[in-house]
């Protein structure tokens, strides 16, 4: 696929084919789809990606994506500010609002600690949540990274930075998944399951 | 995924989800992998899509995309304008390209004869090719496009309006691919290729 007859589509081509995840064979699928558009609809496509990378700020408190200095979440008086749920990125905040279960406020870190990937405690937002923590007021951090070896070492991390400070530190429930067939459920949640089993009655109306 | 705490944000999402293929999840994966790159690469690729689509051109004798009126392969003296070989769109003319096997010119129709689709011989360039070969000087016109229901009803239509025109219409060899396993070839592939079996001497120097 490299016999262009025109640059402004090969151009083309190889910007889209920089996403992650887009061959050079969807890219020309994809160029070629928004030749047979209006004009008016691929510059709204292209306006939209240009317009959100210069413009968009991240909120002064959590660190999440928003408009204004300060996020919607962190600007509303009906949030808990007493109540710190710490994510990865924008998409676990938008998982977690869509349970409607917390009332809290978040903090994203913008990625886990990966040393193979490069990123160190110091690429993230760990210090902005320490003198989070140390201005007072936050009375217990909920640890909800992904369950893998980069979020536990995470996990881990943010724990020995945050144990001396006065604040209870939690994580979400790791267990069996609703509607999920013990059979197939992996050991090491099953075990952990067990370990940190509850009464019964905890789990009335919930 | 509807929580978005930035217009921004969700704007590029709706527009990046319009594309063919691109999912929900996936349009929000890419806005935020966007969001991690500089300025400069999301406004490259902005302006990228948004010039391509505002100033490409199409040859206006085999209608292939091209940056200027007539595009390099027709009006490259080297290729031969006795030989036109019909395709659905710039895909194939890159497939075939690749060959290096044709020495001939395209015609580009735009998409194939699909009821189903809404797609008639009238969203096809269909007449200029008609006219194209009425002024002349095409010998030969080689039916290029896939064998699907759509391109063999499509090949038939345009048999039937060049037939009593002085040029030798063919396709392109359909047969058993090369590499493939004779026991996994589908009959009717297989089939055709006994029907149209060759003198094996015409194989050499292939």
């Amino acid at each position: 696929m490299n016999n262009f007859s025109s640059k402004l589509l090969e151009t083309a081509v190889n910007e889209l084919a920089k996403l992650p995840g887009i061959g050079r064979k969807t890219s020309v699928r994809l160029a070629l789809h928004l030749l047979r558009q209006n004009n008016a609809e691929v510059e709204a496509l292209g306006h939209a990606l240009i317009k959100m990378r210069n413009e968009i700020s991240f909120c002064r408190i959590c660190f999440n994506v928003s408009d204004t200095e300060l996020c919607d979440i962190c600007n509303n008086p009906g949030r808990d500010a007493g109540l710190v749920c710490v994510v990865e990125d924008v998409r676990d905040v938008m998982a977690i609002e869509n349970t409607s279960q917390f009332k809290g406020q978040y903090h994203v870190l913008g990625g886990v600690i990966s040393p193979m990937d490069g990123v160190g405690p110091g690429d993230l937002n760990i210090e902005p949540l320490i003198s989070r923590i140390q201005k007072g007021g936050v009375k217990e951090v909920i640890m909800a990274l992904s369950p893998t070896m980069e979020g536990d070492t995470t996990n881990f991390y943010i724990y020995k930075r945050l144990k001396n400070l006065k604040v209870l530190i939690t994580t979400i429930a790791r267990g069996v998944s609703i509607g999920d067939n013990l059979e197939f459920t992996d050991e090491i949640t099953l075990g952990r399951s067990i370990t940190n089993r509850l009464p019964y009655e905890t789990t009335f109306n919930r």
